[in-house]
């Protein structure tokens, strides 16, 4: 007999074990919003933050008071809020079929030309966690100002497996 | 015989009249596009500012020359002209299942913070009139400068039901 | 015996040779996501730049170092390495049943106002490859900065028609 989890590549919440990654509470809305809706196949994710218990892990420009690394330590932040989110919502992130489309909101300095290094740090996690062959798509800005003063803010849409199998 | 309208939530076009909201004339479109795209049971509504029989509501900065209040009104005059688009290309609000996604667009000053009440504003009408179980996802930045000069820009994502019966 | 193409706008490929318009070679991630992911019948298209043999066109910012008829051709050359990013993932653009949203994202000076310019430039593009009748939804924005500097960024969502005969 088979072991289809021996040929097929683990689902993402044992691939999360793996990497040895442990989810954050999912986040709490700052206001008349939920943090994930879904629609058919897609879930809509709000702007997900670099907070870490409630608390911004940064607050500041990157290409000011923030440099490019600290910029990629709130984007992976900022991934695990959106995993954590996504989970609550549907149970499980097995279900999670791959991301569609990845925003990633810099607040920035006007000359700053980092932003795919910043983005890639959220890139690489949603890699490592739903596979190398499962890229999303990406759209990259750099803004003027976010909420709570943070460097980054991520808007996921992500395919889920048709059905109502899972929570959502 | 039960009155199906007894039990369930009134439609959305039957709160609006309830909460004595009255729509103004559907937008028009500043170029060569239109103000409401469906595909499947997702539209897509183009960027709703806070336009008042075609001219600016406010010019300016929300936490510059505008102040956090001028900022929730222009996302409550973007608002209804989100639902009067919606209603343009629908025939009626009652196929909205609820709005899925709202992105909330601020010109604000580098330093500003208070993003989640401007949005909340437009958050609250759009409770009042799906109801407050619909929430949607929500995605707010402020950015450098939007048509016109406005202070604030709402892109909505609404679902409709499935088939063919509405307009669109 | 009825030529169907007689009676029917031509296809998007066809139109694209009468317009004369030859397509670039699709632009390469600059990082790690793709260029277009399709789910169920729409297709996110990552944001595409102004780019020529993988060299930005145009670095600055429109109404400061650009003027307005620098934004319009940046767009123009946006919109081409969409169209190409498109064909590269179907196969054929002529799958394509229209484009649902446009998103134009514009590096301004703060008091800049001519978006709906600028962004027409790629809506006229569009316009001329899928027919005057299917104009897509837009969100204009103007923002803080951009990859590579460059002055606008374009967000496509397209449709498709159903079914698995393209490539993606």
């Amino acid at each position: 007999m088979v072991n289809r989890h021996m040929a097929l590549p683990a689902g993402a919440d044992q691939r999360l074990k793996e990497l040895g990654i442990v989810l954050p509470s999912p986040p709490t809305p700052l206001g008349a919003y939920l943090e994930a809706v879904r629609s058919g196949q897609l879930v809509f994710l709000s702007g997900m933050l670099p907070v870490v218990d409630g608390k911004p892990q940064f607050i500041g420009r990157v290409g000011g008071e923030l440099s490019l690394e600290d910029g990629r330590k709130a984007a992976t932040t900022a991934t695990l809020n959106a995993l954590s989110a996504t989970k609550a919502l549907l149970g499980s992130l097995d279900y999670v079929t791959r991301v569609t489309r990845l925003g990633v909101f810099i607040a920035t300095e006007d000359d700053f030309r980092g932003h795919p290094k910043v983005a890639d740090a959220a890139s690489e996690v949603l890699a490592s966690v739903f596979g190398a062959d499962k890229l999303s798509s990406r759209v990259v800005l750099g803004v003027a100002s976010l909420p709570l003063g943070v460097p980054i803010e991520l808007e996921l849409v992500v395919e889920v497996e048709p059905g109502d199998q899972h929570r959502a």
